[in-house]
């Protein structure tokens, strides 16, 4: 019961959502075609390009390069291929070990499984819902050793190769921390982009701060291309490397079929790029809308007691990819009654991921203590985010 | 030099190309868009769905079930990770063998590698271009014993898992044989049925005879979904097992992120499907009209020495997805020079594929004997096959 009000907590909350919402039916995060999506997808069709070759498909990566400031970006069929492979080009191999959030979504641990190494977890902190710098810096003094140059795990034996990063929400990590540890560890760093798009860490965007960042363009994310992802890098090297892997790894010949390597047929197809490109002009705009939606909430929930909605970090600019709201600690156990209380008047919340270090596949992996992520994971609910709205 | 027309072979081919596609550039495979693709893409926009829920995704499925008359139809991402998810359903373990021809495209073997698992190359026989049974079944009773109930590789102590035939060009396998061989030597029969969407074998239709098949919708395929495949099955154990891997194998909850195993993110996006509802609509005219090609070829080259135009075998209906001529062995080393006279025109036309066991990823992979392979794949050349020619 909110003293001031007279409402309980879950209806402070929907009411405070439907004030921002208006009424009706209200998903969690709606794509919207506003712009060139139609005459792009007629191009498409009307060049009879619509598969892995296609002047889209080149227009997209050149776009994406430019928003972001990348030097590259290769386009592939979806946020979790862009993982697999940007892993493997940061050396990822057979029995390393890979850093990564417990709190983050599957496809962050699934595209460490696919190069057949080990997730090893990560706490969080409240700040940026990202990696915990501080936590790791001493974890990672305490539990492993330099051998050749190589961050070795002291308990498993075996080698961190990476350190994987999610912006979480669209919230930048504290990227100028996950450096130092990078260099000073000697362990790769790939960001997971994925949900960070129009994302900035002191001016500049994320997924470009490691040797690779990986981008998510699925149906729920600010653009879509229905399905699609991406490689950022600023190494030339690394980006002819991805673009070769990512394709059935032909070598260049008109009519001979000759294959170097093992390639994994992650091409985005033209048509999914026609929508991207279209859908990639309109990013300005709706990166403003989720801000000033943002603004709205804010405002919305400003006097609410025992929840917060989370406000974009120090140093950090958020595209509010989905709006989070905090509960405090003493209102965890309103969580699910929240979600309840929403989701039956039609408004489309959800709670964070369970912890991937509680999943079936991965409990046995190596962790940090996840103190944060514990009682965080409890305490999130994501609301509806669209631009739209 | 044709002695009965004076001009040579590469010039009489040229010759009788063109009689049959007419003037200007003509490529090897072009989709065309003839349908309602226009209308259903339209759809996908306005609805907002575009991505990997939507009503085209189940009708795809559904079309595709029940133009092949699988039970089940799975849409994927595209015809590797059918081949990829196919195989891991067929019991495809870490450290297995699976059988499969040498001349294929090297998705097949790929597909073997991302299980972990090793290709063992089998050879080609004539009547088919597809696995030879008869020496199949020599070399594995020479090659291979029982052991509770598995066929174990003698000389490298593996076992052989599956095996995986592929419908080259259009043209089904000998599936009574290979079905005899999956059950007398204990290993599973997955069907690569990339390129054989519309070919039946006995009336019925390929990538429906093994415990799985696969369908390929790439860009140069009979019908395309811009990028995309298939999974097939009779099996409803399968395909609900199929579901759950290719997509991140979330278990059912309104809210909650559960996944219970690692999935894989296959899932084709609605935007593609939409694509595809429309392509199924129009197969068996494109099916006609290739048959009628294939006709038209036939006669154009009827009383050319020294090469043959491949027809589907007996029992066979082939889809004619690549029409394909076949050098006489004397007549092998002018390959290259038919290939170069016909590009060099603007007709494409390409080589088979090298034989997979000579591509560096594969070298030192198990094989039988390839001597069909070997001096098929040295003789083959596909022409142009568009059904809008």
């Amino acid at each position: 019961m909110n003293i001031k009000s007279g409402n309980t907590l879950p209806e402070e909350v929907l009411k405070a959502i439907r004030s921002v919402v208006g009424a009706g039916q209200i998903s969690l995060h709606e794509p919207s075609f506003e712009g060139n999506e139609w005459k792009y997808l007629k191009e498409c069709l009307d060049s009879s390009y619509v598969s892995s070759v296609g002047k889209f498909v080149d227009q997209f990566e050149k776009d994406l390069a430019e928003f972001t400031g990348a030097k590259h970006a290769i386009s592939v069929v979806n946020g979790t291929a862009a993982l697999h492979i940007a892993l493997r080009l940061a050396g990822v191999k057979a029995g390393d070990e890979v850093l990564i959030p417990a709190l983050t979504f599957v496809a962050t641990a699934n595209a460490v499984s696919y190069c057949n190494a080990t997730p090893h977890f990560i706490d969080s902190e409240e700040n940026t819902l990202g990696m915990n710098v501080n936590e790791l810096q001493n974890y990672l003094s305490r539990s492993t050793s330099q051998v050749s140059g190589q961050c070795i795990n002291r308990k498993s034996g075996r080698v961190i190769r990476a350190l994987m990063p999610m912006h979480t929400f669209g919230h930048p990590n504290d990227l100028d921390g996950l450096l130092a540890i990078s260099n000073d560890f000697n362990i790769a760093l790939v960001e997971d982009a994925a949900e960070s798009l129009g994302s900035y860490f002191k001016g500049k965007h994320t997924g470009t701060f490691g040797m690779l960042g990986t981008l998510s363009f699925n149906g729920n994310k600010t653009i879509t291309t229905g399905g699609g992802g991406a490689i950022l890098t600023n190494d030339s090297e690394l980006a002819k490397k991805a673009k070769h892997l990512t394709t059935t790894a032909k070598t260049s010949h008109v009519w001979e079929f000759r294959h170097d390597q093992i390639g994994f047929n992650y091409r985005m197809p033209n048509l999914n790029a026609a929508l991207g490109c279209a859908q990639l002009e309109q990013l300005p705009g709706k990166l403003v809308a989720k801000r000033n939606l943002f603004k709205k909430y804010e405002e919305a929930f400003a006097k609410i007691e025992g929840i917060n909605l989370f406000a974009e970090a120090i140093n950090c600019q958020s595209n509010y990819w989905l709006q989070t709201l905090i509960l405090d600690k003493s209102q965890a156990h309103q969580r699910d009654l929240i979600l309840e209380v929403t989701n039956k008047d039609g408004i489309m919340t959800r709670p964070a991921w369970e912890l991937i270090n509680s999943l079936p596949p991965y409990v046995s992996c190596p962790s940090m203590d996840l103190q944060f992520s514990n009682s965080f994971s409890k305490r999130l609910i994501n609301i509806p985010s669209s631009p739209s709205i």
